[in-house]
């Protein structure tokens, strides 16, 4: 019985490598038929996906018995390079070659994870990517980035690697933790205020909706961010210029993340924190208006996503991870800010002085 | 005091990246000037080079203050995750960022590794070949191919990551061990045997040049040697089609080393027995005449590389070892075969049997 329902269906331009992105329900057959076209599929997951959907989305050796798994630790931690070498250990004990396909079948560790492992295996196999967060379906599995953390800080060795497709199924939404939901909507949300403002009204107007995780807007919205993600993919694969504005919220959030040793944040969360920094950076410049402000206060917290800075974390530490950021170009910040709602840009320094200020009003904000 | 000497120079127009090719003498002064236009230069070089060639060559902190080294065991069997991951970190430590510049200094080992290191530290970083061995020179600082070994077996590890230049200084050729020149004229005259008999006879009449290591003779072998393979990198730079000619005698190459655990043989040498079976198989099929092979056999005497197998070689664990290759597409090794001298094809299935005969026929050469 076939019954894959692909709600939407878009192309990411890469200039590297053109390919699709499905969005839809028990999208199983599709990918089935993906797999097929290859002689070795190497499915890479963990633990705590492969016991839960183990039967029957990922008994998949009665239609494809070419397909073998590997199963890593669940966790941010487990995205070294000591797991990466278990994962080629696995390949070649499978004969996976040149003509085999990887498929990632998890959230953005997964996906960084395989995709690092796909593009570096023999100088780089094929791979799709299968998201089952909400993040990984609006960001983290479209745009080829890939990679592993070093003792020394997070996604410090990668590669850009485009996937071959990636498979969008709202199903694995429907058992998604509340706040990993709301820290992927976070990630649609700054789409909009990067480079749409109809998006970012869109959502504000949908929020119940949802919320309740209605399948055709949450679809929607997922379907929406690729869009605009693969806009700046197609314009600036490698970074090395616009793609920076997806950066967004970002410098700050990193520096959160690294200051709570990404033990206390989820990212979405630590990019809330980020943006609406830049947000309250905006009003002080005058180019953002205070009602804004507010009302992107408001959204926040209606997505439970945090909206202040607990009152005992020591602002001039976290200036100090801002200083270790990886994204830094000649020894400065790459900053993103926002001309107005839905315009960004970027390149622009910002003095310690004025996100100590920012920073120290988020912290009242508590 | 600027004294420079550019013998030759060519571009290679790979899709991804166009860059240089130096061939000269004594090159410091056009390597330490492109090294002054990045923020933090990485030099990557074996303990052995490094005491080498530390005074005058690598005494570079006066003109370019910004310059670190990092120093790795010399040999083939450090080519592996555990001196990468020491590699990473050195640039960590070092605070090298995305706007830096990594030198390999070395032969095809430095190179492999500081590329891979270059290719997928912080996504890829921009790097620069200064290759000190002749076979480097000729064929692996060009084109982009690096990689690092598992213990699964040789380069399973790597990526496609065209430096940004080349700078290949004759002078190091004066102190290079006689067994590596010869086995870097192998690879030479391989270019020959697969694209241009004019190139293959040029070797042939000027061998005796060749081996007092001219410089102009040798230059110009290094730089035909680049222009064939930039032509090649041009068409395909990741080995999607035409490239895999480049792998001429390497599949029996290969199986060599692998089956004397990489103890007994150079690359080139293993590459030189590799050839002359393709070329002894190319005698059986009708397409070369015998009268060539004597040559052929001659020419690989007269550079000391061997011309047959040893007695007490197993011949069907020289086939296993085959059947394990890397370069196997849908489960088939990728045969380069000779249509005539300085015409090859590619994808052809030989029946082991043809390549057992061969080989058998090789060991009794001895």
């Amino acid at each position: 019985m076939r019954y894959s329902n692909i709600i939407h269906q878009l192309m990411v331009p890469a200039p590297t490598l053109s390919y699709p992105i499905y969005i839809g329900k028990r999208l199983q057959d599709i990918y089935k038929d993906f797999f097929n076209k290859y002689p070795r599929v190497g499915l890479v997951t963990n633990d705590t996906l492969f016991n839960l959907y183990k039967i029957p989305i990922l008994d998949l050796r009665a239609d494809v018995p070419q397909v073998f798994y590997v199963i890593v630790n669940d966790g941010e931690k487990y995205k070294n390079i000591h797991v990466l070498t278990q994962i080629y250990k696995q390949f070649t004990s499978k004969k996976m070659d040149r003509d085999g396909l990887i498929a990632a079948f998890g959230g953005g560790v997964i996906g960084d994870l395989a995709g690092f492992a796909s593009a570096t295996y023999m100088r780089g196999v094929d791979y799709v990517q299968i998201p089952t967060t909400l993040l990984a379906m609006v960001d983290s599995s479209v745009g080829g980035k890939t990679a592993i953390n070093l003792a020394e800080g997070k996604n410090m060795v990668g590669a850009f690697h485009q996937p071959q497709a990636v498979f969008s199924d709202l199903d694995f939404l429907d058992t998604l933790p509340v706040r990993e939901f709301n820290a992927g909507i976070m990630e649609a949300m700054k789409y909009g205020l990067i480079m749409s403002r109809s998006f970012y009204d869109y959502i504000c107007k949908n929020k119940e909706n949802i919320k309740k995780r209605s399948k055709d807007t949450v679809a929607y919205i997922i379907h929406q961010s690729c869009r605009f993600k693969s806009e700046i993919v197609a314009q600036d694969e490698k970074e090395k210029g616009m793609r920076a504005i997806l950066n967004f919220g970002h410098t700050i959030g990193h520096a959160l993340e690294s200051y709570t040793d990404y033990q206390f944040y989820l990212h979405g969360e630590a990019v809330a924190l980020g943006t609406l920094a830049m947000v309250s950076y905006g009003v002080d410049r005058g180019l953002l208006d205070r009602k804004f402000l507010h009302e992107f206060f408001d959204i926040l917290t209606f997505f439970q996503l945090p909206p202040s800075i607990p009152a005992d974390f020591k602002i001039d530490r976290i200036l100090a991870h801002l200083s270790y950021d990886k994204k830094k170009r000649r020894g400065k910040n790459e900053w993103v800010t926002l001309k107005q709602i839905g315009v960004s840009e970027w390149g622009q320094s910002i003095d310690y002085k004025q996100i100590e200020k920012v920073l120290g009003r988020l912290q009242k904000n508590g």
